[in-house]
């Protein structure tokens, strides 16, 4: 067998960045560049040193208001008893705000102070008036050889606007640092509509490209290059020639094919192998030719969570920034855990979780955990730290969640835990359009999880479709059995056609649940509904759970078991209709279900709760459910009252 | 004289706000467009419909780990006691992570789990393993179909990963919107090093054209129109035939020759001309060809207020964002006023205010008011709003305050309040160079207002200059009187030679203060340190106030009076040898003073205390004093402790 390195010995976060920081330091890495930069092009660039002003605003003693100039001194005993009349030209001057106030005049009266004598152009006015009244002098905003603007300074409009007043056509900035990306892989491919299987889509690089962009810098994409030792080496040391800085994605590892390290060793120094984050492990942090190069590892949320950890503070340091990188500028907010979280002893794990506010409480639940769940951290609206030195938190516990939503949009999120199904997608999107600041945040979990959250309080709806196999009846006896004595409800909501996915033209002539002896089957995981009303129909059959081939896998979503269902390995699985339409399967119908929304009644009256209603009610997503098939929706958006 | 419109009818801010976007919603302006962007540029771009998933993530049943791929079902009954050998081919296939796994193999036993048979290629298992172990099945992370991302949504760089996973290369973007804008004045010109007098430069356009670029539109810059009615509607009518939104700068008052509403009345509809807000009266809100087209008033800070208020919603609907604009997403303090604010019952009024943190409590000082005053809006913190119905606050009050900086940032400053000298801007630019993170708020409100301040605990630091006209001491006495029985302090900071300012060659021979009587003078406002000398030497040399032609004049600062000096109006200004040397003039010496900063003993352990003590102490400080001239540093840093 290949030889592999079996070990990567890994170093706690926080040292390997300290260790990777100073390395740099001393090699002189971490000297920014600085290049001029017209004025109205410096939007968010960063000052090298203090700007000074070049002229003064006001550039002359200007009025402040509309009417006229005089001279102070001679209106001196002005009263409404005794006005002062005023002769054009020498004792007074019509004047408008701006204009300049010359001498022999130092003084402005307003226009609606000023009175017009009858068939005459002279003036009166009632009072005496001091020195530079509504004047406003030279130099009072800007005087020439003040410092507008201090080093270190991101510009922003405001700044903009006084470097141009004070003369300042020009000034030094940091310039944006180069930052090389080199996708490598063998099997990786460029972005394509249809790959073919075996290909891996290169991700990252767009990713990182964004990300470079975001932190100030400008990002230059390379082709892939394949492992290959000689290759990678050839292609960093050309990056390295006009790039300020140079990241490789994936080989990272200690896999076989993982020469990034090897070729880093040859041509740098590798300061660091390997971090005891999860995910994140396999990082490289390195120095060539002066210059700093990390390896970040192929999947998407170990990219993600290494990039921001190691490469972004690099970034903030050589683009002459010297505010924090975003970690530090987020929120954290303590949120209880909604399920228990393990955890390894070996590293510091970073978990994506779904944020919401339940009553005055934050509730979080964890999103998928695998580095390679790129969709975790699109849904996150925050993440958990468990140290290294913890093992984990029980559901109940609560945590510290470091927040990328915003807690304005967080408070107006429906938290919605419990059963699938694409619904939940489509209203979310109807809620951003129709209600906007508004959305709705679906953990999906199956129905049991969902009405357990409800009965801790950790969500505010539990979209459910259990079926009571005594009754023949869907959702509330469950509602009964679980909340009694409390004041629940329900509201409903579509009806779904639940069947079996088969192959396009049913290869196996699967008629029913009786036929899937003979698939490869795929299940949905305990506790969802779909997964019920399977066991329910076995039962009636006769069929006991080891005659199902497939049985114990599972799969967490409808999509998902489509997907599945449409690939080589898996010949059927339960679902509803759409995902079956959405992947060209043929659907065998097993039965119609409720899909309803279990609920607190003291929630009923929630903003959320109500665009919730309307959106079920609305005509727009009756089409919708029409275009989808399998859906009925001649009950969505009642009320149902239970009394527990 | 000539007729003006003399007043203008005000409506209130938020009734303004909410009939103009009714006008446009019913003119129909507010449709955004859309086009097809790339995936790789589209960072920032929002989604005008929900984008769904071309293909799978993973693409295919991936090992999720390195090792062997293995038979799940065969593996039934391996234990440490009954190793399972398998075959090299048929029985197993080494793999890594992200391979393929194939039928007849759907799991993957860990390299770490895997022994070697010792002389030949089997390898040997000791646990059965279940189907899908450590693989990643089909549609995992994304399935085909799937909604990767709602309508609304603005996106980010983890968003461009799934986009790019899920085979889509280009996504319908909304358009991001072209707005003109167009600056009017006879009197203005293009920003310029040197401008003549009585030019005004045009600084807004620039400021606009960045504010644009961040709301997420795309800003044209027209030439400078001249005040011509004629000229400006030309101008109007050609940008209005390709941008979908255009400002007018200025002239949108009532002024003689404020033709803007005018121009709009005729072209299109004016729906709104002058809001009660100060400052940012005379705005105007039109719509045009069925276009927005928005006047906005001339001076900075107006200006700045204005497009907040009026365009910023209205760029926001036409670029597609559901997002609050920038006002909504700003954080609010409770902090305590540390000046009196009187305003007047005809509008809102937006006070400008630095803000600082003293023991647990925010404080905030109001900064310039002035409708002219950009630096106000450089050095702003936030602001305060006084509704309309209300005159104002007491010192002493706790408003609240609208932040324009982060919270963590405000933590971090060093609160200084009182004297101004030109050492603060230096301190400041030199903490920002130092210490990462920190910085230094000076409020100059003259020595008496900051040793008031800190009495009131609501600064840290108060710059003083104070002459004890009996003992001929500087600052300590001031403290003990004003802080009776207190732990109190002195960091001793810098002496400094103050003196008369007079224009360059001294042309009417001034000696000293008895001198000044043949001057036009421009003096300091109450409670500064140089106010208090003057008046003690006037003192000495007999003098009385009248005698002193300017002497109720009052600039704010030292490079404000050699503003002044240098300006034909005025012949002499007292200050200090830095700020004369910055505008080339003669400088007669009067006498040394000692600048020096009091503080309670209890602060002096503060980090940013500790910081700003090490820059009054080192060498690079006491090179740019050198470089300054005027200043004694031999002091600098050394605490006095002074028992009240």
């Amino acid at each position: 067998m290949a030889k592999r390195n079996l070990y990567l010995k890994t170093t706690p976060v926080e040292e390997a960045g300290e260790k990777y920081m100073q390395a740099l330091e001393e090699a002189g890495c971490l000297k920014p560049q600085t290049e001029m930069t017209d004025t109205y092009e410096s939007l968010g660039r960063i000052t090298v040193e203090p700007v000074f002003a070049k002229c003064c605003s006001p550039l002359f003693n200007a009025a402040a208001m509309d009417g006229i100039a005089v001279k102070s001194t001679e209106t001196a005993g002005a009263s409404e008893e005794r006005p002062l009349t005023l002769e054009p030209g020498t004792e007074y001057k019509i004047i408008d705000t701006g204009d300049p106030i010359r001498a022999p005049f130092d003084a402005v009266v307003m226009a609606e102070d000023v009175t017009e004598e009858v068939g005459s152009d002279r003036v009166m006015i009632t009072r005496s008036v001091p020195g530079w009244q509504h004047v406003r002098p030279i130099g009072e905003d800007i005087a020439a050889g003040e410092m507008l603007l201090p080093s270190h300074h991101r510009i922003r409009p405001v700044d903009i606007g006084v470097l141009l007043a004070g003369g300042i056509l020009s000034l030094k900035a940091f310039k944006k640092p180069q930052v090389s990306i080199i996708p490598t892989g063998t099997e990786i491919i460029m972005p394509h509509e249809n790959p073919a299987e075996g290909d891996i889509i290169d991700s990252n690089s767009g990713m990182f490209a964004a990300m470079v962009a975001e932190a100030g810098g400008i990002p230059h994409r390379c082709g892939i290059v394949p492992d290959d030792y000689e290759q990678i080496k050839k292609t960093v040391l050309r990056e390295i020639k006009n790039s300020d800085m140079v990241i490789i994605n994936a080989g990272s590892s200690a896999g076989t094919e993982d020469y990034t390290v090897h070729v880093l060793r040859e041509i740098g120094d590798v300061i660091i192998h390997g971090v005891a984050m999860k995910p994140g492990k396999p990082v490289i942090l390195a120095i060539v030719q002066g210059k700093p190069v990390i390896g970040l590892p192929g999947y998407p949320v170990s990219a993600y969570l290494a990039f921001e950890n190691f490469v972004e503070p690099v970034l903030q340091k050589i683009s002459g920034s010297n505010r924090g990188s975003r970690n530090t500028a987020r929120k954290t907010v303590k949120a209880v855990l909604s399920k228990r979280i393990v955890s390894s002893l070996k590293h510091r794990e970073y978990v994506r979780v779904k944020v919401g506010k339940v009553g005055d409480k934050f509730v979080c639940a964890p999103l998928a955990r695998g580095a390679g769940a790129a969709m975790s951290l699109v849904r996150a609206d925050g993440f958990c730290v468990i140290p290294q030195e913890s093992e984990g938190f029980e559901a109940g516990e609560t945590v510290d969640v470091e927040l990328y939503t915003d807690i304005a949009q967080i408070e107006n999120t429906l938290v919605s835990i419990g059963s699938h199904d694409m619904i939940i997608d489509v209203m979310n999107d109807m809620m951003a359009e129709r209600f906007p600041g508004m959305n709705l945040s679906g953990t999906h979990v199956g129905s049991m999880g969902g009405l357990m959250a409800l009965s801790r309080g950790e969500t505010v709806i539990a979209p459910t479709h259990l079926l009571d196999e005594e009754t023949g009846e869907y959702n509330i006896s469950y509602i009964e059995k679980i909340f009694p004595g409390e004041k629940m409800a329900l509201i409903k909501g579509v009806d779904r056609i639940q069947g079996i996915m088969v192959k396009k033209d049913n290869p196996l002539n699967i008629k029913g649940v009786e036929d899937l002896t003979r698939a490869r089957y795929v299940n949905r995981q305990r506790g969802a509904g779909t997964r019920v009303l399977l066991d329910y129909k076995l039962k009636q059959a006769g069929i006991t759970p080891d005659m199902i081939n497939g049985y114990d896998k599972e799969a967490a979503t409808h999509m998902a078991v489509a997907a599945l269902v449409a690939s080589e390995e898996i010949d059927a699985g339960m679902g509803i209709k759409p995902a079956a339409d959405a992947m060209g399967l043929d659907f065998i119908e097993v039965g119609t279900e409720e899909y309803d929304f279990a609920i607190r009644q003291e929630n009923l009256e929630l903003p959320q709760v109500k665009a919730f209603r309307q959106i079920l009610q609305s005509e727009e997503f009756h089409e919708k459910l029409e275009k989808m098939g399998g859906y009925g929706w001649h009950q969505a958006g009642r009320i149902v009252m239970i009394k527990g």
